[in-house]
């Protein structure tokens, strides 16, 4: 550190005291802040090391927290947090009980919007805009900032398009860095890359022609012309977009050199910024990779195998079939919407789609879910990544509430494969043809089979499986989380093990009803467990089947219980909701 | 009829042996047939007069069923269903067992999609033309027919930035006749202004910039033009949009006149165009109009108030609230994922924000909802309008998914209110303040109360209302459906009448559990009645609730059970899914 500017700054009040030609200073420390913390606490890295710059310019030109910053996904948002008095804490990111990696409403009063899902900021500034405007403060500032990616978003539109009709103090500022966290695609990104090669706009500016008065493009690491911009715009009135260029990972070669790797690159080495090194050979794979091998594998037998991904090739690993096959694998964008309904319009002509969308992201996709989908029964093949509880991303990003959202859709099959070989097995059995919708669900993680590429087995639908044969209780499992409760079995005395059984139910829809015959005629004390909330998931289900047909046996229902559970580690947080081993083996020793 | 041309086209191809200039007078007839028929079995009027000439066109100049048509939202495709083969039954439309009122798979080959939301045309038509190309047939043609305020959804965004980057036999044809229900809002409908203004496109060309071949704008009446145009389109390869221009109820004075209301006018005269008088003075209210007055009222003496509605101004009768007070009341357009966020937005700045939405739209803003709403705890005020059974419009409107997909977020408040007086008591309560976001859903129909109007009291969050003791059994019901079952009561023989309870939850969130223990201590017999889906909902809510307190009382779920409705009257819908009066009536006399 040259000067320790940084450490002189508790709140953007003391980076206003610093004259304007140290400000590179600041920006190379909060660079190098940045690396150091991510680099052995993990986090997001590249989209925060890009709007370094653009962090001091904002807090240096406008009054902050009185005017407003939205800072859209927040995930660029760290050099944000720790100029606004979280320096020292910032080492507890994405902890259980530190603080989140998103802008977060509780945490600080400049963290005016909570984010995490992407494309929300221009709603949630223009309605702070139109408040102030309501109220009189007519030199309130509403600062969105926004990516070029989350932009493209159909939410995102939507704003703009209400925007370009008021008189408010708005002004969104595009970062526009040609990257999400894969690679920016669509219409809107060729444009932006064409206004971009010209170094101004084209004749056709999309902007302007929403009337919002357009800057740019400009160089966002060139802070004294961004602070001079943002100084000049503030007394611009009315909507307005300035466009920024800067380059995620700005500041460390190798993350700007392999943008989507150092978009959360786990651990490294601050001074070289090598990874460090993974032994993962010896691992059984994670879901998602097996995911993405078995759909190449099953389209390379089929020609009418398609895959869709909004915006998460790599986090889903569809990208292994857009490389191997370009013209039946897509990338959408952030477009969830688009993403189902354009999947739902390719299976009326025959094909066989597969939409990979994380569990979290496909609340962005209900409607089309339940209007394009399911009421025409069109067999889609949806795998929900990330479901369940997915730890360090926290609140906004746990994959909990799919179980219930779509347990009340009619015409629809809910599968969670318990491991990779069932993973791999329900696409198999997806791609013989079935007569309605399907949705996957599996959570961000590995299983625990090394050599599950198998032959194919065709999967019976609705059919459940027992685990463990009991006498005196049983576990009513979903999916991968019946681990957690062989493993909190095997805890007890042998004795006790040998009084408790457990299913795995496989398909929450249809709901093997047979299986729960013999289950209520055989044990008293019944638990479900599932990683979803329990309120319209397995275990309401179980219940109301109980209730259905007079069964009294005592039924408990664990899972998540009617809260948002915030950021930890994935065990840290299933502890906290009840679900892990320890919790599970104290639940059974009271049966 | 001058001809009755119409009478000999039981398909296209019977269209396409007319010449060509025979075929205004084909024009004229379709019109007139539109009419006779509407005007005396009601339906959507306005959209399918502005489209005569369009539909001819599409069916004369593309070799339809194989070139595939998807019509946007769907209420402007009556001409296409009369020329498509069901001009026969059309007399049928959006009658229990007749047609549907919108595009659907199931009734024709002639319906590639089924519709009814809006703004799903162009991914479905994309993803129709992405399956021809792949499949090299390279002659077919796919057609996406949208309004202009359809296309300013984000989700028609999401599906052009897409489109904008695909080689495909895609033509996007935009009906721009400046309304959808109301008048279309934003700044895309004032850039389409600006065009039809010129005559031509401005420098900012926004189809351009997505790289859309775009023509236009042209007279959508000037039959033989819009035919050499679809011919000359047919021609050009890749992305492309026509923009026409058209008037909305084209044809009938009256509806040209007054758009909104002759969108859907009931009963008409068929020669003069006038609505059939009615007499509503001694009418209780309609829900909605409880809603538009109540939120007017508060308003007046209470400046932080605002309403924001997605394109539902007179639909909601939030159009009160924009006549009085305009600088406070929103419509956003068909924009419900904006909505929700810029409601919440408005509200993190002390705001007290009414954000009103049909409960079918809802669930096109359910990511928002969990995310920027609920996760936040702001207290934006929900009104779910057209929640439960919808009638005539069928399966693509029912309000019944609404309970169970709010139902499993946490930090909310469902509140159904059984009449005016508690709408109007719930509303003065939200107003007051709450800690949560609420849901106050009421359905699209008269309350029963005349005197409505009365002084504000407050309800008690969470509060469950004996309508009726009984010593046997107990229908537990939530809010307006309670009038079906104190009905069915009703009809029982006095003796019977004594023994059967009658309780209105009234919040399916927070349950009262008080409530609960005592219905569950005092009645062997529950019966639950809903109107939405029982998983999810308020009966799979009671059932877990007996569950974790052991009770073992016999419990039955009356609502609807895992089945898309069809179209129909409301009264007849009910009676199908099991919660009319006659069928409760029933129900109760086997208990």
């Amino acid at each position: 550190m040259l000067e320790n500017l940084l450490n002189t700054i508790r709140s953007p009040e003391d980076l206003r005291e610093i004259p304007e030609d140290k400000l590179p200073i600041l920006a190379q420390e909060l660079r190098e802040f940045i690396i150091n913390i991510v680099a052995t606490k993990e986090g997001h890295l590249g989209a925060s090391l890009g709007v370094v710059e653009l962090t001091i310019a904002l807090h240096y030109v406008f009054d902050t927290p009185k005017d407003l910053l939205v800072w859209d996904v927040g995930h660029q948002a760290y050099g944000h947090k720790i100029l606004t008095g979280r320096q020292e804490i910032f080492h507890t990111n994405r902890q259980l009980g530190g603080i989140s990696g998103f802008p977060k409403r509780d945490e600080s009063e400049f963290d005016t919007f909570g984010v995490g899902h992407s494309s929300t900021a221009i709603s949630a500034a223009l309605g702070m805009a139109i408040a102030s405007k309501l109220k009189g403060e007519t030199e309130k500032q509403h600062i969105a900032i926004v990516g070029d990616a989350s932009i493209a978003s159909g939410m995102a539109f939507e704003a703009l398009n209400h925007a370009g009709v008021t008189d408010t103090n708005l002004l969104i500022v595009l970062n526009d860095n040609a990257i999400g966290i894969d690679p920016s695609v669509g219409a809107l990104k060729n444009y932006l890359t064409k206004v971009k090669t010209n170094g101004e706009p084209t004749s056709d500016n999309i902007f302007e022609a929403l009337n919002l008065d357009y800057t740019g493009p400009i160089d966002g690491h060139d802070l004294n012309l961004v602070i001079s911009e943002l100084k000049r715009l503030k007394n611009v009135s009315g909507p307005k977009l300035l466009h920024l260029i800067t380059k995620k990972g700005k500041g460390l070669r190798q993350a700007e050199e392999n943008q989507v790797v150092y978009h959360a690159p786990g651990k490294f080495n601050a001074l070289t910024g090598d990874l460090n090194p993974k032994n993962e050979n010896a691992l059984p794979p994670k879901f998602q990779d097996v995911f993405g091998k078995t759909i190449v594998e099953l389209a390379t037998t089929n020609e009418k195998i398609i895959g869709i991904t909004p915006a998460m090739p790599t986090g889903s690993s569809l990208k292994f079939m857009m490389d191997e096959f370009p013209d039946r694998a897509f990338d959408v964008g952030i477009a969830e919407q688009h993403a189902v309904t354009f999947a739902a319009g390719l299976a009326t002509q025959g094909f066989t789609v597969f939409c990979n969308i994380y569990s979290t992201f496909l609340q962005r996709a209900y409607d089309q879910v339940i209007h394009d989908v399911c009421l025409q029964k069109i067999p889609v093949i949806f795998c929900l990544d990330r479901a369940g509880i997915v730890g360090e991303d926290g609140a906004t990003h746990h994959g909990i509430f799919d179980l219930a959202y779509l347990n009340c859709i009619p015409n629809l099959i809910i599968f969670a494969p318990r491991n990779a070989v069932e993973l791999r097995n329900i696409m198999y059995t997806a791609v013989q043809g079935l007569e309605l919708p399907i949705f996957i669900r599996y959570p961000r993680a590995r299983g625990s089979i090394l050599d599950w590429q198998r032959t194919f087995e065709k999967i019976e639908i609705g059919k459940a499986e027992i685990l463990k044969e009991g006498t005196e209780a049983v576990i009513i499992c979903l999916g991968p989380i019946s681990k957690n409760a062989l493993a909190a079995i095997s805890l007890l005395s042998t004795e006790k093990q040998q009084t408790i059984g457990c299913i795995d139910m496989r398909f929450l829809k249809p709901l093997d009803e047979t299986m729960l015959h013999k289950v209520f005629n055989k044990y008293n004390n019944v638990i479900t467990l599932e990683d979803g909330t329990v309120k319209g998931g397995l275990g309401t289900s179980v219940v109301s089947f109980a209730a259905a047909h007079n069964y009294t046996a005592k039924i408990e229902t664990l899972g998540i219980q009617d809260v948002f559970p915030e950021h930890g580690t994935v065990d840290e947080l299933m502890d906290m909701v009840g679900i892990s081993i320890e919790k599970i083996k104290q639940r059974l020793l009271k049966s």
